[in-house]
């Protein structure tokens, strides 16, 4: 690639999904290059209906690195966007040494300017730093003219975005090495494994703003004896129990799994001290309607998870989506028109029996549950090819609408 | 003791205290004769608040074994309640034959009238099982005039009932026997041993009936990977320290010890599949007070301890009571007055400053917590002298009244 001799920069973009974990990470061995207690495993959701967007420009005539997330310019100095940062040039730096001409020299010592926006609104409670940062090590990379593995990288700006680097079912492997070299995500199976499987997020309305996963897990692997136990112990069997669940797709090995490994992560939760709870009184009021519901039928349909937040992630087979999203619109009354309440994938109509209601024997929750968004497993993260989509003008400055 | 020709039937009146558990107990290892799978360690709370009375009578007239629970005719073949009687007569029988002149031939071969009343209302929710077979087995005892250990046998009634057999600090010790010989309750220290200890029962509202006690521990051994370890590795050690902080009276550290514990109780019953909440949004509410007040302080006054059931159990230090009470009428505003909303020992009046309202920084929940029974600790069970206190009339019949 010739040296770029212009002051025109060189613009990148590139979409990044959010992921779920069915296995939870939750506590590290390494607070500085992020190494986790235990291995993890994800669902990689649908762009579709949930992605970051991020543009990354550099060009001779930056003065500094600096980076606008969802329309206001943030402080480029955090510790772990500059962890990201540097790893992409020092990678960059190296294979240039290593005579790789794909890399862009010109590129390497000129400042980036950045600018991200998330597709749903930060209130939603979804962890948007996995696709935040799987999508700013994504775009750098490309701007960079870097390739190959780069879930290391992803994992040093958030622990869970090393997951969101790849579509479908990842696992994020622990590894055991001091320098991290061997904690990286890998593709247990592509997007288009399971085609059935289906993903609702529940979007709960919370009281309060719970504590912040990072300084949770720290006291959780300070004060927490069973998070210790769950981590050596339990995790391992887990990890194959759910990659055999997934490869042979049984659904219902796959939802119990799910649920009891979201159910002992927030028991290592309320293990620690002071306790957490991340599980609030609708929290508790879905995980007893999926119980009710798949007793109901007497076969797991249904499963939960939840994160550290009141939101619940629902998976369920495409055939159960519609009667299954209605029983949540009859427990939890919303607010809103039903267009409003369902977004994403078109859910159809359905009615419920009164013998379902009955057998469910709740009292209807109203406006416990803000909305659902519908979607499904998808890929990883995306080069948008079309420059009209770039965040940042041609002077490498976002665009006034935002 | 002669032997007793009339038909006038030989009657005994006994009270027994209630227990709670600062080190829980949570799982069976033998579902017959109630061995449990870890030792625990309890407060005994005082009589003056909380005692169940039972009175017994046996007379060669009585046809056949009855019982009468709070006014009520209860089935006599339980198997929990035929445990006790099978066991007390045993142990009469065997005392008999070692020619222990205190056991009473006679009454050996009569049935019994049973009659048990509370000074507490069932529905405040409260473990009456371990006051109630305490005091059975206590009543018989003394009936058919046997003496000496009757933890084991109160045991079989019903798991915590053994710690209800001794006042002040009492731990249940698991043993390790199969026919159970060994898994008897043992005074750790006497209830006048730490006299500034005070105890609050704040009964809460609960929306529905939680699981069972029998029920949601056997699910829990069956299903929890955490309880097996927490059983199994961390009560040991809790144990001895348990005991340690007691004998010391060293509050910051049976308070915390105690919160510990609980939360990992109910962290077991969320580990649990399906997993168990005893925990609702009123007692999520109590912990958050309780965590905040004593970081008001920058010492730990106050810790709670929740059994399976909404109701928390507080214990702080005498001069702390005044101000904790009213700083929960604040914060849980009550439907009724003062007078009716603290019940048991006399709590000072005492002034909340607006900087430590605005420290503890909670939204009040009105009408969560429906009263206080404001206890110390207390001692075991005792036999009532006065016969006019007895439950059962001369004719071995329930009075009237009840």
């Amino acid at each position: 690639m010739p040296e770029d001799r212009t002051e025109q920069p060189h613009i990148v973009t590139c979409t990044a999904p959010v992921n779920i974990a069915v296995i939870k990470y939750w506590g590290k061995r390494n607070e500085d290059i992020i190494l986790p207690i235990n291995s993890s495993l994800s669902v990689t959701l649908h762009q579709d209906q949930l992605k970051t967007t991020t543009t990354v420009a550099t060009s001779r005539s930056f003065q500094e690195d600096r980076i606008w997330l969802n329309g206001k310019e943030e402080d480029i100095t955090h510790p772990r966007l500059q962890s990201c940062l540097r790893e992409i040039r020092r990678l960059a730096r190296k294979r240039r040494n290593d005579g790789d001409s794909g890399v862009d020299s010109a590129s390497l010592s000129h400042k980036v300017h950045i600018c991200s926006v998330n597709n749903f609104p930060t209130a939603a409670g979804l962890a948007s730093s996995a696709a935040g940062f799987a999508c700013l090590v994504y775009s750098l990379a490309r701007v960079f003219g870097v390739e190959g593995e780069l879930s290391g990288i992803a994992r040093q700006g958030s622990g869970s975005a090393c997951r969101s680097m790849y579509g479908g079912f990842v696992q994020w492997i622990m590894g055991n090495k001091e320098d991290g070299k061997d904690s990286l995500a890998q593709q247990v199976e592509p997007e288009t494994h399971w085609p059935e499987l289906r993903i609702l997020v529940l979007v709960a309305s919370a009281e309060r703003k719970p504590v912040g996963s990072t300084s949770g897990m720290q006291t959780s692997v300070k004060t927490s004896c069973l998070l210790k136990h769950r981590a050596e112990s339990v995790v391992p069997g887990r990890m194959v129990e759910m990659t055999e669940a997934i490869r042979k797709k049984d659904f219902a090995a796959f939802a119990e799994l799910t649920m009891k490994d979201s159910n002992q992560f927030h028991a290592t939760c309320l293990d620690t001290y002071p306790p957490i709870f991340y599980l609030n009184h609708v929290s508790q009021q879905i995980i007893s309607l999926v119980h009710r519901y798949n007793k109901h039928y007497g076969e797991t349909r249904v499963a939960y998870t939840f994160d550290a937040g009141p939101n619940a992630v629902i998976f369920t087979l495409q055939q159960h989506v519609p009667e299954f999203v209605h029983m949540v619109q009859f427990f939890f009354p919303p607010e809103t028109n039903e267009a409003d309440f369902i977004k994403g994938l078109p859910v159809n109509c359905a009615s419920l029996s009164e013998e379902l209601k009955q057998g469910i024997g709740l009292e209807p929750m109203p406006k416990g549950i803000n909305y659902i968004i519908s979607t499904k497993a998808g890929p990883g993260p995306r080069v948008v090819e079309d420059p009209t989509q770039h965040l940042l003008l041609s002077d490498g400055f976002p665009k006034k609408t935002m």
